[in-house]
Order: C-alpha cells, then sequence, then structure tokens
C-alpha cells in the first residue's frame, strides 16, 4: 500500500470545470509554514504560474499550493498574470496566509485565458475537502495526457524518527525537461532548512527527471517543488554532511528516479519504455548529449516502436550531432546484445539476437563511445502512431 | 513537357536486384571531361560513397557517376570503402577512363554490406542502355521511400547559346540536410570552370536544400553534385560577375528551390507542404534557426497533420530553443492570419480562421521575432501515422 499522507500536509481535489468530467483542481495545505525549495523549466517562454512560483519560492516558506490541469496558463498576456496572483489569493485567504506564502502551478493548453469563476469556485470548494483528502487523489487531479497517475513514497528512519516521503508528478508530452521538470512534487515531514532542500533537490532532478525526454519539446510549465513540513523533528538536515543526508537523499533520488521513468514509460502514446545508456564519454555532458541525440531521434523512436533492431539509425543519429564521434571508435548494443563493434557490423546473427530483444516492453540501447570513462542514461519512449493521433487534435 | 537529356551526357537506369522489383542501379556518363563540383553531408558518420566522391571531385574532372537505391553502404566497415571503388571501377572499365574521374551516390539501409555480385553486374547491363537512357529514368531509380520522382528542367540562353540546366533529387526519410543536402545532381552542358560551379553549388545549396527539413535528422549520405558537360559553347563562365552568370544563377536557384519544395512535400508519411517563414530576425542564422525549431518540433508537425491551429506550441518550440526572443516583440499568424500579437492571443475568431488556413495541402506560418530585419523559410511538412508506419519497419 502506498502511503498518501504526510504528517503535517492536507490535500484535496475536485472536478473545477478546466476538464470534462474529470479531476482537474487540487490543493496542498501546509499546516505550518513549510520549507521548501522549487525548480523550474529554462525556457525563454515561461508560464505566468512559474513566474509567480520561482519568485515566492525564493522565501523557502510555503503555506500551499494550487495546481489545476487543462489549463497552462501560459502566452496570455497581463491577464494570466493577474490570474495567477488571483489563484493564490483564493487559497492565501482560506489558509489565513498571506498571498505569496502560497504557490501556483498549471499544465494544460497554452495560449487561452483561464475561465477565472470556475477556478476560484473550484478553489473554495476543494478547501472544504482538505481533512480528508489524500495525495493520490491530487496525483490523479494534475493529469492532462497521461494514462496513469505518477506517485511514489518511501518510509525511512532518521535521527531515530520515521520520515515520509512522497513524489507526485505529470507527463506526458511536451517532455524534454530542462534544468527543471514536468510538473512533480515531493512532500516529506522531514525536519530541514531550505537552503539544504535547494542543493539537493537541483542535484537529484538533474540525474532524474532532466534525463527524460518525450519529443525533445521543453515546455513552458515545468516546475519540480520539494516541500518539508518539518512535522518530524529530527535534528534539522541543513547540508549534505548532516547526519542523515546521505538516506534521506537516497530515498529522494528513488522517487524521483521512479517518477522519471514512470513519465517516460507513460509518454504520449508510448508503447515501450526505451533507456539509452551510454558509456565511453569524455565527460558526463557529451555522454548525456550522445544519449539525447539517439533517443530523440525519430528514427530511433519509430524503430523501437516497430521493433526493428535498425542499429544504423543510432550511428547516424550520433554523426549528425555536435557529440565529438568515430565509428572507429564506437560499439552498439541491444538489449546488450552487441550490433556493432568498433566501426564494423557484428553480423546478421546478432541482429537476430537483438530482434528478440526489440520485442520487450522496455527497451535498452547501449552505447560507447570510446572516449573516456563518463556516463548517462537517458529514459524515453517510442513514437508511436498514437502519438500523432493524440497530438494532430489537441485543441480542437 | 521536361527536358530529360542534356548534351553531352548520356544516362540509364536498370534493376540490379537490391530493391524488389523497381529499378535501382543508374549510370550518368559525360562524352568528355565534364566541369564538377559537390557539397556534401557534414555528418561525422559518412558513407563509404560520399568519401570517395568528395575526395575525387576536388579535381574538378569527371566522367562519370554510379548511383544506386536500396542500400547506402554506411558503417560497412573497410569492406564499405573497397566495394565503392569497385563500384566506380566497372564504370571506369565501361567508359575506358580512370577510376578517380568516376563518383559513386547510394542511398538506402545503413549498416549492411552491399551485394557486390548484383551490383557489378547492373552497372554492366546499364552501360549497354546508355545511348537510349533518359534522365527521368535515372530519378525514378534513385527513390527509396519517395512516392515521387523528382525532376526539374530549364533552358536558358547565354551568350546567344541554348543552356539546358536539369535537376534529379531524392528525399525522403533522415532529412535535415546540413551544409550539404541529401541526393541531387544538376546537370548542364554551360561551360563552365569547375571553381565556378563550387562557389555557385555552395551558395545555392544554403537557401534551398539546406532549408528543407524532414525529420531533423541529417544523414551519412548527402551529396548534390553539379556537372557541366560544357557542350554549349558560350564564352567559359569564371566567376559570378562572368557575362550570363547572373541568368544561369537564377535558373540554378529556380530548380534547387523546387526540387527542396518537392522533398519536403513528398516527405516520408506527409500529407502537406510545410513553409516556416521567419522574419525580424537579427540575422539570418538566428532567423534560419527559428524556423527549424519550428519546422522540427513534433508538437507543431502533428498539429499541420491534424490541421488543428495549436500556435501556442509554436511560441513553445521558439521558448524552448537557443534563439533569444521574448514573447513581447512575437508575432505568429497561420497563412497570414494573427493569432499572436506583441504577447497577446488575438482572440477565438482570428484561430477560427486560421483554422481554415490549416486544411490546405500547403500551410504557411509566419513568425516576426521583432529583433531586426533578417528573415529565413524553412520547408518541412507534418508528422503523420504514416511516418510512424514507414519508419516502424523499414528493415525488417
Amino acid at each position: 500500500m502506498p502511503v498518501v499522507r504526510v504528517p503535517g500536509f492536507r490535500a484535496y481535489a475536485v472536478h473545477a470545470g478546466l476538464k470534462a468530467r474529470q479531476l482537474d483542481l487540487a490543493l496542498i495545505a501546509s499546516d505550518k509554514v513549510a520549507s521548501a525549495a522549487g525548480v523550474f523549466t529554462t525556457s525563454q517562454v515561461q508560464g505566468a504560474p512559474v513566474l509567480w512560483t520561482r519568485k515566492q519560492i525564493a522565501s523557502g516558506q510555503v503555506r500551499g499550493l494550487v495546481i489545476n490541469a487543462g489549463n497552462a496558463n501560459v502566452a496570455t498576456g497581463p491577464k494570466g498574470s493577474l490570474d495567477t496572483r488571483k489563484m493564490a489569493k483564493g487559497l492565501a485567504k482560506e489558509l489565513h496566509c498571506p498571498t505569496n506564502r502560497v504557490l501556483v502551478a498549471s499544465t494544460g493548453v497554452i495560449g487561452v485565458p483561464l475561465p477565472m469563476t470556475k477556478v476560484l469556485k473550484g478553489i473554495k470548494s476543494a478547501a472544504k475537502g482538505l481533512n480528508q483528502g489524500s495525495l493520490s487523489r491530487v496525483a490523479r487531479a494534475m493529469m492532462t495526457t497521461d494514462t496513469v497517475p505518477k506517485f511514489e513514497s518511501r518510509r525511512l528512519t532518521i535521527d531515530g524518527k520515521k520520515i515520509t516521503l512522497v513524489g507526485l508528478a505529470k507527463g506526458s508530452g511536451m517532455i524534454e525537461p530542462n534544468m527543471a521538470t514536468m510538473l512533480a512534487f515531493l512532500l516529506t515531514d522531514v525536519s530541514a532548512t531550505p537552503g539544504y532542500l535547494r542543493r539537493l533537490l537541483g542535484s537529484v532532478t538533474k540525474s532524474t527527471f532532466n534525463r527524460v525526454t518525450i519529443d525533445a519539446q521543453t515546455s513552458t510549465s515545468d516546475m519540480a517543488l520539494l516541500l518539508a513540513s518539518e512535522e518530524a523533528g529530527n535534528r534539522r538536515l541543513t547540508s549534505r554532511r548532516s547526519e542523515g543526508s546521505e538516506i534521506f537523499e537516497e530515498s529522494l533520488l528513488s522517487i524521483c528516479d521512479s517518477l522519471a521513468r514512470s513519465i517516460a514509460k507513460d509518454g504520449e502514446g508510448a508503447s515501450k519504455l526505451l533507456v539509452v545508456e551510454v558509456t565511453g564519454g569524455p565527460n558526463t555532458v557529451q555522454a548525456e548529449r550522445a544519449g539525447r541525440l539517439i533517443a530523440n531521434s525519430m528514427l530511433v523512436k519509430t524503430a523501437v516502436n516497430g521493433g526493428d533492431p535498425n542499429w544504423g539509425r543510432i550511428v547516424q543519429a550520433l554523426g549528425a550531432g555536435s557529440v565529438p564521434m568515430s565509428t572507429k571508435r564506437l560499439t552498439v548494443a541491444i538489449g546488450g546484445i552487441t550490433v556493432f563493434k568498433l566501426g564494423v557490423p557484428a553480423g546478421s546473427r546478432q541482429v537476430s539476437k537483438a530482434a528478440e530483444k526489440m520485442k520487450k516492453a522496455e527497451i535498452s540501447l547501449q552505447v560507447d563511445l570510446g572516449r573516456g570513462r563518463s556516463s548517462a542514461q537517458i529514459y524515453s519512449c517510442d513514437l508511436s502512431r498514437e502519438y500523432v493521433s493524440i497530438n494532430a487534435d489537441y485543441t480542437t
């Protein structure tokens, strides 16, 4: 059974009418001021909610969070900024706290003004349910084209105190987070300073959420927030050298890694999880970049969809990119089966074996650049007819 | 009626058995030494034929060209280089000329050794037909997933002499030429020096073939060759200031532009031609880059497929990229209908009008960055379920 409550936090979600018949508006409230940190999209076009939340979280002090699906409130002009502030104010009133202690996260269509009457009514009605709600209900309310909610929980002990850590996330299109992520919320009752949470979240995001790419399209609305109610009463974590930090970091990494994999696996129209494992890179940046060249190639993604061990496309995708490489040093494997070794094809028997591996629900591609000792892993998915169907007809 | 012969050149194509039942091997022969120039893929992984042809064309002197479809002879190890040389030698024998006067171009699957017995037999048999063949037959033999051959011809007069100019090209997947192109062959009887042809081809390619992107995947086999038999007898063109150069350049540009559009329109699975017109760029490089961000966005391409005027994805694709921009200066139009102006949505009436424009077979998107006077145009196509179908099952 997953843990759906974190001491110190209350949550609830309702159907406010932004989407047809589904939950589409959620609240998370902290009984006292929570210690908080966030990372955000690096897009040059940022949604009004991203701009608001980025600004308010700088204090490290948070009382509440309003989340809506169905409308991202992006590229909506000056009205968009006013609407975000009104949403924060709506929850602040219910919690009797200053407006700037409330964060806002919105996801959905771009360029359409929010129906504010519905939104504000939704916040009021959701606030009434805060005492009874669970975080798994919030995870459901965040979904757009996601087919399953993304929810993870861990229990750990620090300093003799029981600690709970819960993570919620949403995918599933317009996803190549860049120094930030799609929507992901991490709640815990651990005692920790905002500065500590900030450093930890930045580091963990880099190797988890930021390693996901569905369609190479960095969103305008990405954010990951880490909120700590500090109810657990452990000696406060202040730095990554604090006692207990290692185990907390491990749990956070594990939750974020699971959520990142879930997002990739549930990419729009995806039938397969694609894991690209790059080794032999001169440094991590280049290894990661090489992984993205492969994971973002429409030709590799369609081959994965068709279960086709067409390794020539992996070599082509690398060759076309800006990562220095040479075929003579390059080795490529599919599900551990070598198909190309140091410039020479491994032959048709190996390709037949690789074809078997391509039939699985989870496909791994191994690429050794032969240029050093750095490695990186990218989570992605196949490109299917369903991806096209979903996206050919999203607003209309 | 298109012109299918160019004085001084002979050509023929046969079915050599590389593909099922279609023409797949073609020869072009110049009666005397032709003046020649080429541009090639900038991929770090280059096919053996690209390496060979790039080296031989440096002399500017060419007698023949062997083209095959169905197998690109890329990533095939040392055997690949030997096979390319054997192909050149095969035609050189028939033409009684040195092997290094013969160029080779191959297109098709990567990583599979060429069936050389079939290829060499094909060259022999095609050579027998050289007196009777037409260039339109060659255009058909170059096709892989192309649905139509790409063929253009122009007649012009320079220095009182009738000049013929013919262009052949192939698409249609793994296409985002980068300082080079897919396969394109331009034949003319104009008298011109190799140096002149080289400068002209480089310049024309930049604004035509290099402005096409089907799937953001630069190929390992791109090349464009310009061969001049010099049969026309005009005063030899030596520089772009030579008399007659302007009209020749105009014709070459017009042919290459038409071929580029044809390639985009016939992109794998494409149902629509997409033309992205960027204005207001600080310079051409940034304007072109902005155009590519839009044309390569899987979300924009699927919206074009669905006829969905989802302009938010255009703004998002720009925001995610490295071209400096701000929504406040940005204006977006679809088929000339403004949908987003200087940071503010134009409203639902404009979007309805834009939806009508999205139903056409040719869709244009206009983006003004509001940052200068430079512009660029990119040719692309939609992303369809058929693209996935074609590429999910290409080798197997």
